[in-house]
């Protein structure tokens, strides 16, 4: 095979093939891929599922903690396991710059097959487009996910005053270390993206019993966006302890340098929870076995409706807006 | 809202929910889709489904007989088709340059709606990606699918010598229309893409109890790439009549002008079929009720396994090949 992806590597004919088959089939095999003609031919034990699409521009394509094919498997695997549903069957699309390096596009495979293992999960189907040299800067994915739903009934709606807001790790990690990497800042410190898949968390609560109102991956427009709009769309103001949100040294780092707001900094691997207040410790237990900082960091009020406050240990108030603008594209 | 579209419209936040329920939900909306977080949750009756992804990359955005949006619906919503599956739920991720105009988006998302009423499918979740001026050209599409399967058994690896080979229309209009599009040439004809929704014509194949081997929509490298791995995978011969391909003057103008061969000519709504023979004109007349120009091509044979070979008028032979190389980058 060539060392560069060339136009005739799209074109639905033999060079096509020879990519699909000694690349993307090599690494993503299995016996509903295989046998996939025009579409993929799935078995579906549950009535319930969901299904999710994400693309990835993410740039750099590689970064610290992760790069654009882990980040493709997370997403969507992430959005699924958000409502419950375990990942099963992704397809995957590749747009792909004329001239893009082969052994790259191998990497990004192999940490896509990676994710998937852990995932429990599959590529059952893809297309591949390459774009003349130009007309794109260098790869896009998209995935698209089916899953099984386990816990029916998760819901940005269902938040009550009964609830508590928890996160399941420090925030802002990816959006911190995109900037960074982008900026060309050096930083002697070991920050990297929190690019990760939440179903194994997410499996452990439902085993658990824990009872769930809802799920958001805190991904573009970080926590800020997620609370917000669960705020609206519940109808309840969420009230923050700011002390208690989780910032690691490293992003508290970036964001006094810069200027940023690390609950408003994207997250790749990062969730908010909303959970009965009776099970709230519990959960917290479950989730600091993935990550050491998960934390409570909130309660549901009626004091301002579909507005989120942050409390500071000074006994001060304000609110957290939704973010406005574009901090920094291509972030995922 | 704004007029063309800006990065923050793919932040998260604000500017994307905006585009989000003014643009997107405004056309697509649903029941399934306005309930959707960040997966959308799916009844399913049928335990056997089809899924498949494509991405669109077309230019011109839009050409004679269509649009990238038509485009997007019908591509996926015919893969799904040509496993014998009725489309039910697509999603759609937009990636979009920023500084694209939104009127003309709309003009887009105008058709996709069109398009999926005639699939009787609907748009169950969606992604939005804004890329810097730049680094995209335009706008990139990517629809996928799932169907649930009507017919079931559907396959390249099944056709024998009891099958006809047939084809749904006149072949290669897209791809001649892309290309005159692209290029400039000012021709005075009707020349149109094929560019089509096919659910309606499998279904009446199902209806009317066809019995089935295998159907492919000719897209990139038309119905040469198509009938060449047919006879490969189901290690055949695959005879065809040169002069009962159905090709149209316009098409077979630009061809002559051109230096082109028809059956590489990429199609988006033109299907080859292989009908068991004493089914094959009912098939035929029911095909004929989409367009008059359908016709039966040829037989299967075990002259030449795993070849495709083209039979002229004047009884000459030769080998009709898999498309290799690039004709036209970005057809679809």
């Amino acid at each position: 095979m060539k060392r560069a992806i060339s136009l005739s590597a799209g074109n639905g004919g033999e060079e096509s093939n020879e990519l699909i088959s000694k690349l993307f089939y090599k690494h993503f095999k299995n016996d509903i891929l295989v046998k996939s003609e025009d579409a993929a031919v799935l078995e579906i034990a549950a009535h319930n599922i969901a299904m999710s699409t994400d693309s990835f521009t993410v740039t750099p394509l590689f970064f610290p903690g992760g790069d654009i094919g882990k980040l493709a498997i997370c997403g969507t695997c992430n959005d699924l396991a958000m409502m419950g549903a375990k990942p099963k069957f992704l397809t995957v699309g590749f747009i792909i710059e004329e001239g893009f390096d082969i052994r790259e596009l191998e990497k990004i495979v192999r940490s896509m097959k990676k994710e998937l293992a852990l995932n429990a999960a599959m590529i059952v189907g893809g297309d591949t487009k390459v774009m003349p040299r130009g007309t794109i800067d260098k790869l896009i994915i998209n995935t698209t996910g089916i899953g099984e739903i386990e816990y029916k009934g998760i819901s940005a709606n269902r938040i009550s005053e009964d609830d508590l807001i928890l996160v399941s790790r420090d925030v802002g990690a990816h959006g911190a270390t995109i900037f960074t990497a982008r900026e060309g800042i050096a930083l002697d410190s070991s920050l990297e993206s929190d690019c990760n898949s939440l179903y194994p968390t997410v499996e452990a609560l439902i085993e658990a019993d824990i009872e769930i109102s809802a799920l958001r991956d805190a991904t573009r427009g970080g926590i800020a966006a997620v609370l917000n709009e669960w705020a609206k769309q519940s109808d309840i103001c969420i009230e923050l302890e700011e002390d208690a949100i989780p910032i690691s040294q490293e992003v508290f780092g970036v964001c006094e340098m810069l200027g940023f707001e690390a609950t408003m900094l994207a997250n790749e691997g990062t969730f908010c929870l909303a959970i009965k207040s009776e099970d709230a410790n519990r959960a917290l237990s479950i989730l600091k076995k993935f990550n050491k900082s998960a934390a409570i960091i909130g309660k549901v009020s009626d004091s301002y409706k579909q507005r989120v406050i942050l409390n500071s240990s000074y006994g001060t108030k304000r609110f957290l807006d939704m973010p406005t603008g574009e901090l920094l594209p291509r972030i995922c």
